[in-house]
C-alpha cells in the first residue's frame, strides 16, 4: 500500500530502506519470499523492524496469509503489522472471520469508516503492548495542557498518547452506531456486503460483455465491460489498449449523466476495470441490477 | 509549542536537534537569541533550516516579534514557519491583524477552528512556495487512487499532496461559514472577543481577590482567583503552593456542580491560574459576570 511509501519518507526513514516482497497472482504476499528479503536486507547490513501485512487490498481485496507471515516475523524478531484499515471489518461476521485468522500482531489499523460506513473519519490504531508505549513514544507532558492535578484519574485523558493535539472525538461515531445496531447488526451489514458482491459476480458472469478480473474473495467485485464493438476481438493487436479507455469513458457519461459514481483503475499490468463496492446497508437486489444495467447502456455504443 | 518536539521525534529529526530560543518575560522570541543559536548550532556542526515562530502562544496568547525574526532567517537562509494556530484568525481584523504583521513567511498554520469557531477540525497550512512542494514531497502517483485519465482537470484532485489518504473535507466548514456571515461578519467574531476579554480584564482588575497574571496581548485571559483565606499574605511562606491548589479546587466544584468550564494550568514560574478564552459569538456581558461571580462563589471558602 502506499502509505508504506509515504509513511516512510514522512519519517526519516527513507524510501530507499523499503523492502518490497513478491505476491502471487491474486496479489497475496508469498511468506517464502518475505524471509528471502528479510535475509537480503541483513546480507546488505540493514536492519529490518517492522512488515506490513495488508487484510483487503484497496483494488483486489486481497487477503495475505497472515499465519506464514506471522512465523517469519517471530523467526527474525521483527514487529509485524496488519493493515486491516479494509478488511478488519470482516472479524464482526462469524462466517468470513477465517479471512483474518492469524491476526494477533503486534499492531493492527482498522477503520469502521470504510466497511462499516461509520462516518469519516474513524481510524483505529490497536496495540498489543499494554506498558504505555504510545505514551512513551508521543507523550511530551505538556502540563500546561494535560493537567496531572485533575480530581479524577487522568489516565483516561489520553490526549497526549496522540499525534495530533486538536481533533475530533472519532471514536463516539462507532460507539453510537455499535450501540444502536448491536454486534448483531454489524454482523448483519458485513454479510449482506459479502452477499451483494456475491450476486453482482453472478450476474457479472452470467451476463454478456461484462467480465470478472478475478472471483472476489472478499467485498471489492473487480471487472471489464467489454462494449459490443470489442467482443469476441481479444487476439487483436489493440484490444486492450480499446478496453482501457472503456472505464474511463463510461465514468464520464454516468457523472455527467448524474446517474452514478463507481471506480475504475488499471491494476498492474491490468488495464482499466471497474472497482464495485456496495457498503450501504439500504442498497437493494434493484439497486445492483440497475447498476449493470446502466453500464451496459452508456457503454453500448462506445 | 510541544507540537515542535513531537513533530521532530516523529519526522525522524530527533528531539535533541532541537535548540531552544530565549524569551523575554511575556514569552516573545527574542532575535538576538534566535541569532545566537544560530551560530551556535553552525559550530557544532548542525545545519539550521526551520525556525517556528508562534502567533499566539497556547497559554498566554503571546505574537512572536515577526519582522525581526524573519529578518535573521533571511541572513541564514532558513525556512521561517508561523505558528499561527491560534493568532492567525486576528488577520480577519483590520482593528486587531497589527499583531501579525511579518507574517510573510515561508509557511504558515492555522486553525480556523480556534478563534473562528469553525467545528473542529479546520485546519490551513499556507505556503509560499507555488512550484508544487507539497507534491513534490507526499505525492506517491498511486494511480489506483488518483486516476489520470479523468475527464476532467486533474490538478483538482488534491488527495496525493496530503500525508493521510481517507479523510474529511475539512475546508468545506469555513467555506460555508465563510459564506453566511462574510467578511465583516468573522471580523466582528474577532472583534467581539478581543472586547470580552477587555472587559473581563478591567473587572479581574476591579475585583477584590482576581488578580491578573498579565495584560492580555490577545484573547488569552490569564487571573488567578485569591481566595479571602489568602489575601494579603503574599509574603507567608506557603502563599503560593497554596495559591497553587485554588484553581484545581474551584475546578473541581464547578465540573461537579455543571455550571461551567474553564482551563487551567502553571506556567513556568507561575502557579496555577485560569485562562479564560471567549470566542462564542452568542455570549453576553451577562455570562461574562457570571463567570467572574461563579469562581467567587465556589472559591469564597478555600
Amino acid at each position: 500500500h502506499y502509505s508504506i511509501q509515504k509513511g516512510a519518507a514522512f519519517l526519516g526513514i527513507g524510501i530507499d530502506n523499503i523492502y518490497l516482497v513478491g505476491v502471487d497472482e491474486r496479489g497475496k504476499m508469498i511468506p517464502e519470499e518475505l524471509e528471502k528479503e528479510i535475509e537480503r536486507a541483513k546480507a546488505e547490513g540493514a536492519v529490518p523492524f517492522f512488515v506490513s501485512a495488508t487484510c483487503g487490498t484497496t483494488v483486489l481485496g486481497t487477503f495475505d496469509p497472515l499465519q506464514g507471515i506471522a512465523d517469519v516475523c517471530q523467526r527474525h524478531g521483527i514487529w509485524l503489522h496488519v493493515d486491516a484499515a479494509w478488511g478488519g471489518s470482516a472479524l464482526l461476521s462469524r462466517k468470513h472471520r477465517h479471512l483474518l485468522a492469524g491476526i494477533e500482531a503486534d499492531s493492527v489499523a482498522w477503520n469502521p469508516h470504510k466497511m462499516l460506513t461509520v462516518g469519516l473519519q474513524c481510524s483505529a490504531f490497536l496495540l498489543r503492548d499494554s506498558s504505555g508505549l504510545l505514551q512513551r513514544c508521543h507523550g511530551a507532558s505538556a502540563a500546561y495542557l494535560f493537567q496531572p492535578d485533575k480530581f479524577y484519574d487522568v489516565s483516561y485523558d489520553t490526549g497526549d498518547k496522540t499525534i495530533q493535539c486538536g481533533r475530533r472525538v472519532d471514536c463516539l461515531k462507532l460507539w453510537l452506531l455499535w450501540k444502536a445496531v448491536g454486534t448483531e447488526g454489524l454482523e448483519r451489514r458485513v454479510d449482506r456486503a459479502f452477499a451483494f458482491t456475491r450476486y453482482l459476480a453472478e450476474e457479472v458472469k452470467r451476463r454478456e460483455g461484462f467480465q470478472l478480473v478475478l472471483e472476489p474473495e472478499f467485498i471489492n467485485l473487480c471487472f471489464w465491460f467489454v462494449p459490443p464493438s470489442l467482443r469476441g476481438k481479444e487476439g487483436s493487436a489493440d484490444y486492450w489498449s480499446r478496453l482501457h479507455k472503456v472505464a474511463p469513458a463510461i465514468k464520464e457519461r454516468m457523472m455527467r449523466t448524474g446517474s452514478m459514481m463507481v471506480g475504475y483503475q488499471p491494476h498492474g499490468a491490468r488495464v482499466n476495470f471497474f472497482r464495485q463496492i456496495v457498503t450501504n446497508p439500504a442498497v437493494t437486489r434493484a439497486d445492483l441490477d440497475f447498476f449493470l444495467d446502466e453500464i451496459e447502456r452508456l457503454g453500448r455504443d462506445l
